[in-house]
């Protein structure tokens, strides 16, 4: 987890990527702060768990980049077997108790599932917003394509949501994320 | 948190020291798994909680190696100063509750602190042990210092603190760790 790199940046040294353990931690972090904004209940304690062990199966797996359409094809089955792999390394109990929050995060049929899954969303837009859109410009990503693959922290938050799009809307008009493609 | 490095190295990269963000995290999964060691009854949860900002006070204070004695004689102080501003920046409901449970741990008289405190002090032990001693040989720690500086696990679970006598003992029949000064 200390080892596996993602496509951000962390906001204190933009000169490197951040690994998934930095990534987990910030994100249980946010969970903490920002439940109070999800729109339905939700057990902070839950969406914690499940975030600091969502991405677990990229010890195996690998970080796939959101915005590639190719690796995102057969990433669900490349972290099925990782997920198999990786939690059955645990105790039989512990396996399944955490196998199940994995199961639950990724079919987000339940209020944490989705508030969790818009954090692990809000946390890279904070990020590419604290550094101009360093990494956005890097892939040539465009503001359309944030909001497609983010429309989903509306499920859980439009607190959240809305706050997003005012965010992307002042990258777009700071010329830092071009608004779509030319 | 992901720019301030401590004294320990990533099991996976010992060519770097590990940041505080990949500490918490670790510490975060160690508590999840490690929980039912307890002697005493804990909430998981909140020790969770605990260890996810335990070292926020680090962004002003820094990091103070556990050996190092003059650095630990104005730790306190410093760190008393960080948590006011710190905690302080967050709303205030927010502020207070998090600075509670910083106090708390810092003040190790409820069994979730002290339980909490025996993980911090139990990972930079598993990654020495997991490194061959890597960070004890560069500042020429000895046993009986590992030992008595991390006495406290006991304190918080018998069966954690056999285990890292049992580890320590391992370390130094290995020629990694010598027992004492000469
Ligand atoms: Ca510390």
């Amino acid at each position: 987890m200390k080892t596996i790199l993602r496509q951000n940046v962390p906001i204190t040294e933009p000169h490197r990527q951040e690994n998934d353990a930095e990534h987990s931690w910030h994100l249980a972090m946010m969970a903490l702060l920002l439940a109070e904004h999800a729109d339905e209940a939700v057990d902070v304690a839950r969406v914690v768990k499940m975030l600091l062990i969502h991405d677990l199966v990229e010890i195996d797996a690998g970080d796939t980049f959101i915005y590639d359409v190719a690796a995102n094809q057969d990433k669900e089955e490349r972290e099925q077997r990782a997920a198999d792999r990786v939690f059955g390394l645990l105790p039989e109990d512990q396996g399944r108790e955490l196998r199940g929050l994995w199961d639950e995060f990724e079919a987000r049929t339940t209020s944490d599932a989705r508030f969790a899954h818009a954090i692990d969303r809000f946390q890279p837009v904070l990020l590419n917003v604290a550094t101009q859109g360093l990494r956005w410009k890097v892939h040539g990503v465009t503001a359309d394509r944030v909001l497609a693959r983010n429309r989903v922290v509306g499920d859980a938050s439009e607190r959240l949501w809305s706050h997003l799009q005012d965010l992307i809307a002042d990258m777009v008009e700071q010329g830092h994320l071009p608004p779509g493609p030319q």
